[in-house]
């Protein structure tokens, strides 16, 4: 088997013996689909992934994009490699046939996406970012927007960019001054500056399409007076031509410690008052629309975390599976031929602790889009209602989760391969400064642990975390009272701390009512890490459960890959588990450690 | 106060409140020198940092050495920058006057080192490498050897380099295969391949005076068959003037991730078959002589990973103070300014966690330093060999805990920062990475972590353990007594894991001896994490102990110093602690889990 379809071996594991996507097929959307389609779907988008995205993965790296005279050149390859794309079908994988898709389910495309994220996440990312502009397009458009700007970007031929950080504005969105002035024709003037605009400038598409909240002149103060707008680099006339250059221009790219083959720019609007903007949705309503794209980015941010730790994954166990290097201890004979390093237990160890973090952080996502198929088309109005609010809670995590741990599984690559993983020469040390970024884009970790327990936690009173315990429950009744006794002793552990969880988020969230608020608050990156870690413990033993139950008639490749995935949930539990217990039990005694904290202290 | 001279108040803090360095000045080898001697050395070295040192910190890592036509050229600054620390006197500073040293205590010296790792750290190793070359040539050489090489290398006209490492033996050094053949004139032969030489060539010391391993002809297989070479760039005429250019030749430079102000390279000797080299120290013992040179490099890694940390934690402490974003929550003035991110819990939060470990991991090396004059000064011979046993015991810990916490520091430090973080244009990037090769260099953490585990606790049936927890202990008697009771409460929760860590320890040391060595070895690295933790905490609450007795009559920033540090005591001890506790239960259970996995499971 080749290195890299190990991940493709995985993606089919999850999505029909974990997730039971085949059942999917059953419902109307999907009855043209069946199993086979799915994979058939995969292994193109692995062939163009292969063929296409990886080998400049490199390349790109070394010679990022330039900027001069006003322009933003990037590498020809990536125009080829987003042309393979659109020719698979990628950008409306999962848009209805009506619209010129494949009517995918959308956890089949983001395993796609996965694919193409571990070649080479800044190609992919031009291609995430068009896609979901095309869906808040789609969502929230007129006929014609949908028509003029989502068509084009949904076959490839327009590009997308979320535009919403300012200089003064970045976590504190509320803050944005981009101004947005009515026109007579019905249309809008723009004016401001946006940075951290992926994609903001290229010449590899026909024409690029920002989607820019901005603000009317009557706008409300903060976050609820944020209108949306399309701008697009060329006009569109009525049909579907292209018309003047906009009044868009970047003024300087930023140079990033990774993920250096997509330009992040620095992009003007309206340097000459005439930045043409069409509103996108109701007036004021702009950021609950853009919040349509930022739910599916963090999502996506969470997969692409986890894709290039798999990366590396992968290519510090081809490594250390090829590097001769000391002996086994005991033996005495030094001239003896020197040991593969994957012999080492320390090595062992590192390798593990990658596969438990980066195959944990897959799961995690993939049951992430999984629910987003259950909102989309589950049977009845309460499932795809309590989909959506378990969906809504995990977003976080999904986001933060495979960022924070997925980046440790890149450290790990590192140390494996020793003073090769810090030296260019070798693909691990780009795959850890790009995936350094995950932490922070799209909203940093520490928002979203504010999200998570100071908004997803409570909501509703609790029930979508009473929906997420709920669903880990079942499992555990399932698995302990099945016949593999080391899945029943990883259930018993898991149960133990998802107790100890409910009942301490239940003090929780009552304290959030009290003046110990902040103190909760002041807590929330930790609860974050506890609760990731629960919910990956649970993804992990329910890849034990299935395993434990297909090993039986299973020899050769097809055995060991089972071994492995119960071994690594037994490490995962064992091992990760009682330092989230050990989180949890810090953050539960509310110490106003942080909150007491003068700055003069520091 | 200017930013960076906060590591100034912070370093005499250690040095004089927390270690008595000024006690030194009571032994005859340092009864010329007092507190204000020292402090005036310190300020000095401060103002040389600032002013050449820091500068082109940015500029170096942007622009890296080059190689070509055989030629390394770096850059200008760096000549410069070593003549004002030769001016300075640090090459020889801990020499004897009679060498033409300064006769300063190593902790004195190592105290000043900080100050240039944490301004630039490239520059410093062009120095710190030539200062421990010198000292295995004082050491282990000849008359004519110290005369030769290391009297030009302490007064900065000879730089100096280590070279061990070769393509196929890296961790495992027994396995060099570099020549040394003798020749009738009583000098060698030497022939081989090395690589990672930082430092390998460049055009800005009269001299390069490389130490290499290499074996003699008659040499046993492994470690105990390697011998140390002097193996100077150009060779010296007895009369100390430069003769011909050896036979020694740069065939590559690596590129790092990292620490690029130095070149990495590989340096090629005996091409044309007329490599000399001089033995240095008996033959076949220079890995015992290299071991000299080694711990201290280790020491000293363990140092510039503290001061890479702490060079970001000032930086994002100020960035954090100045930058507006968001409100107080509970503030629904919408139109009110923006606060200082400093303001907000979570990032107050990131911030305490960098002080934690920053200042921790100054404090566990200057303690190592400190130890250091011990065993060189010490009143009485049981003294000084109990300090050499706690050294060794330590300098794994040194290297390694650093290495990994203040790189999770330098996370925290980009974190703070948000999408400024990631971005070249601000500091922390670089220092990240930079800080990102210090857990591989000079041995990973891995093998730290072995030689912890493996040899340095069991060694003399346990005595170096015995020291440090007897050391700790004592801490713990003075501070559970004491007037303080938040220094009480802290004392009391260290003493309940250092209580256990003993127990465990024991039987993780009679282990050893049964057949779950392996599995025991298989968790040196969770060990390592621990004790590294109970040590830097120990630390903790002596620096506490220290604030709660000085801070009764203080005002102003002097108090806020205090508490400052009462409180990240307190961080470290209720927060860090008990994630240790919850590692030792894991490594306790003596689990199988690595040295069961099979490769084919991966």
């Amino acid at each position: 088997m080749l290195l890299r379809e190990a991940i493709l071996k995985d993606l089919e594991f999850l999505l029909y013996d974990v997730f039971a996507t085949e059942e999917l097929c059953g419902r109307e959307k999907f009855r043209e689909h069946s199993k086979e389609g799915f994979n058939e779907f995969l292994d193109s988008a692995f062939k163009v992934s292969e063929k296409y995205f990886l080998p400049y993965r490199s390349a790109s790296d070394e010679h990022e994009p330039t900027f001069s005279a006003g322009r933003v050149i990037v590498r020809p390859e990536i125009k080829t490699a987003l042309a393979a794309l659109a020719d698979l079908g990628m950008f409306a994988a999962t848009q209805d046939t009506e619209d010129g898709g494949l009517q995918l389910p959308w956890c089949v495309g983001q395993a796609a996406m996965a694919l193409f994220h571990s070649s080479n996440v800044a190609t992919t990312t031009f291609a995430f970012l068009t896609m979901a502009g095309s869906n808040v397009i789609l969502a929230h458009g007129t006929e014609e927007q949908r028509r003029l700007y989502a068509q084009p970007m949904l076959s490839g031929r327009f590009l997308g960019t979320m535009d919403l950080t300012e200089p003064q504005a970045g976590s504190s969105l509320g803050d944005i001054r981009t101004s947005a002035v009515p026109a007579a024709d019905g249309t809008f003037r723009l004016k401001g500056t946006k940075m951290y605009i992926s994609a903001g400038d290229h010449e590899i598409s026909e024409n690029i399409v920002h989607l820019v909240l901005a603000r009317l002149p009557d706008a409300p103060p903060g976050p609820k007076g944020i209108s949306l707008f399309i701008v697009p680099k060329y006009l569109v006339n009525a049909d579907g031509t292209l018309g003047e250059h906009n009044d868009v221009a970047v003024s300087g790219i930023i140079h990033k410690m990774g993920w250096r083959g997509i330009p992040s720019t620095i992009v003007n609007y309206g340097d000459s008052n005439c930045c043409i903007g069409y509103l996108l949705g109701p007036p004021h309503e702009g950021l609950a629309c853009m919040f349509h794209m930022m739910n599916e980015a963090r999502q996506i941010i969470g997969l692409a975390a986890s894709m290039l730790g798999y990366a590396a994954y992968l290519e510090s166990l081809e490594y250390a599976r090829n590097r001769p290097q000391g002996r086994k201890p005991g033996n005495r004979d030094l001239k003896s031929p020197q040991v593969n390093i994957v012999e080492h237990p320390d090595v062992k160890r590192m390798l593990l602790m990658q596969k438990a973090y980066v195959e944990g952080g897959l799961a995690l996502c993939l049951y992430g889009a999984r629910l987003a198929d259950d909102v989309g088309t589950a049977g009845s109005e309460a499932e795809r209602h309590d989909a959506k609010l378990l969906l809504s809670l995990l977003t976080p995590v999904i986001k933060a989760w495979p960022a924070e741990y997925c980046l440790q599984a890149n450290y790990l690559a590192i140390q494996v391969y020793g003073g090769y993983g810090y030296s260019r020469e070798y693909p691990v040390e780009q795959l850890y400064r790009d995936n350094r970024l995950n932490p922070i884009h799209e909203g940093t970790n520490g928002i979203q642990s504010l999200d998570l327990l100071g908004r997803k936690v409570p909501a509703g009173d609790g029930r979508a975390f009473g929906l997420l315990i709920a669903a880990i429950r079942s499992t555990l009744v399932e698995t302990t009272k099945g016949p593999y006794r080391t899945v029943e002793a990883m259930a018993n552990m898991l149960s133990l701390l998802v107790e100890r969880i409910t009942e301490r988020t239940s003090e929780l969230r009552g304290a959030l009512h009290t003046e110990a608020r902040a103190t909760v608050l002041s807590h929330a990156s930790i609860y974050m890490e506890v609760i990731g870690h629960v919910v990956v413990g649970w993804l992990w033993l329910r890849q034990a459960a299935v395993a434990a139950q297909r090993i039986g008639n299973t020899v050769g490749e097809e055995k060991e890959f089972y071994l492995g995935k119960l071994h690594t949930a037994r490490y995962f539990i064992t091992y990760e588990l009682p330092l989230a217990a050990a989180k949890l039990d810090v953050l539960s005694n509310l110490d106003p450690m942080f909150t007491d904290m003068e700055e003069a202290w520091l």
